[in-house]
């Protein structure tokens, strides 16, 4: 039996979707958690291969990068789309995700470089919502196409986990209200509801991101 | 015969690995070069998937997002990686460039908006110069261990011709002198020398980036 160990910090961030793909699957993997502010993770970070978490090891061989391993293992698992055209538009939705989080920095860097109130909120105005109003529109216009209710083909891919588990964060981060966007919610309760995700979401560890 | 055309900026930026790809394969495509600053993007951009460019058209199916373009055409073509962990390490690879593209902005900001030269110096200094020895560190490490010369396995990957054609903008930028890696040299003449590409490079149109 393949061993499988995933090695990522103990929030969900880029790597809870990689935990997910496992869960779906039901295979088992070592869930190695990392606190970020520890003198493990100081210790490890220049042992990994380009110096981030998450890393994936496969009988020894060390995968790095986020979205490389979710796909490397949906592949394996069938949660990468049916055809070459799905499985370019899944990688298309998540680089899509990709870019939205880089567009949100400017704003997440004035929190966390304590900036003035009003520079957090004026970046919040005119960067952070401008470009979260953008990318929901992306993928709510998927979701209106869509007759499975999931983002590519007509079942489960790993641009749901990614999108989904998302949009969990513009949540908790007050980006989207109840009700806001019934589409999205709606899809989201259908991705973290699914039979073999519905324990485990109830059951990880709650964090903002 | 499928109908494939790419429609991209006329500069290379992260569209040009995908016309590589196709003079790779020697398979034809339609090349449509789109100005930047005119009306013709104005009017485009809102019928693109995403408001951005490249996006390929396969027999009118639009695929957008560079990377999902070139991944799906790198599979078709043969030039993905020929076992699934080789596929996720040019996918890691391919990430960690974009990550790295990423961490250039803040200088590229400082450009585009005009700054103080001091400020623009700073920038390069404390930001730009680090991310890029950090990145160069890492392409350096795995062409060390490499024996066929290439990023991933014993032939060319599109991981290749994105890191080739990025070492290219770098010397273009000045944040790489001639012979100061002579690892990375080596490697981008022996990519852009590759018989299928030699001749399109040359006659590509010249842009910094």
């Amino acid at each position: 039996m393949v061993h499988y160990k995933l090695t990522y910090f103990d929030f969900r961030g880029l790597g809870d979707c990689i935990r997910q793909v496992f869960y779906l699957a039901n295979v088992e993997f070592e869930d190695e958690r990392i606190v970020m502010k520890s003198d493990e993770w100081k210790n490890l970070k220049p042992k990994t291969p380009f110096g981030h978490l998450p890393v994936l090891t496969v009988d020894g061989l060390e995968i790095p990068q986020s979205m490389a391993i979710v796909r490397y293992l949906s592949k394996k698992f069938g949660f990468a789309g049916k055809t070459p055209e799905e499985e370019a538009w899944v990688d298309a939705i998540v680089d899509q995700f990709k870019d939205f989080g880089v567009s949100l920095r400017p704003y997440i860097y004035t929190i966390f470089e304590n900036k003035p109130a009003d520079v957090v909120e004026k970046t919040k105005k005119e960067v952070a919502i401008p470009a979260c109003e953008n990318y929901l529109r992306i993928i709510n216009k998927i979701l209106e196409k869509s007759k499975s209710g999931f983002l590519v083909g007509d079942s489960l891919t790993f641009a749901d986990l990614v999108v989904a588990d998302n949009l969990l964060s513009l949540h908790n981060d007050g980006f989207i209200k109840k009700g806001q966007h019934p589409k999205l919610d709606e899809f989201q309760a259908k991705i973290h509801n699914l039979p073999e995700l519905k324990d485990y979401i109830a059951s990880r560890p709650s964090t903002t991101f």
